[in-house]
């Protein structure tokens, strides 16, 4: 069976680019510089399904995220912490949700999941994100 | 410098074993199956600054812990999904959260974290739990 991304993260996300394993998705919220990882594999909804070679893969795909992702939000407001999650309690589809955080945002130190309304980006907002993330990680 | 668990993580959780990376805690909160990796490596904060091995080795513990608790929970009121989590927003010291969770448990279905306050095992059910995981995981 093809992989075909879940619809409700078709709705809440735009494409940042598909690297080995996973498709990197931004967030559609711009509270948070949050992007979503989805590992381009059929029916799989806990990381223990995963083989093992692709786990590997994708703990480097997340770890490379995390990394550039907090070093592209600590010139644009600031990032103190990152926050990986997999939770999947809503969408099953396997996905990672790597979140860079500020100790004055909205949500901090609660997760942000589930906290309030997203804020969507502008269309020209989005657009200039999505670019300089593709160019940042 | 050696490795020294945090306080935080001291006070609220019991000690289930030490793994080839990890040190595996109870979370003192029977409302879930929860457990918490810790990987016994000093001043490591987030998953990009474990080197590529030990990361590596931290996602296979993941997995493993993931998979049997699951069949764990699945035998004592069920489990429907795993939750894994690095926050590190109260507790900079690298840790994962590994949560069994049910569709008619507490939270459900938002995460776990920062929802309501722990309720914590009496002193025998906690010995039983330590025992049982022990020979599960």
């Amino acid at each position: 069976m093809a992989f075909v991304l879940h619809p409700r993260l078709m709705v809440d996300t735009a494409g940042i680019a598909d690297w080995s394993l996973s498709r990197l998705l931004l967030m559609n919220d711009k509270r948070y510089p949050w992007i979503v990882l989805v590992p381009r594999r059929a029916d799989v909804t806990e990381l223990f399904e995963l083989d093992e070679a692709a786990r590997i893969t994708l703990t480097g795909e997340i770890a490379r995220v995390s990394q550039r992702l907090k070093a592209w939000a600590k010139l644009r407001g600031g990032c103190d912490k990152i926050n990986v999650g997999m939770i999947g309690n809503i969408v099953p589809q396997l996905h990672v949700h790597v979140v860079g955080r500020r100790k004055d945002d909205a949500a901090w130190p609660a997760p942000v999941w589930g906290q309030g309304a997203a804020q969507p980006y502008g269309a020209a907002e989005l657009e200039q994100t999505l670019a300089s993330l593709r160019e940042a990680l």
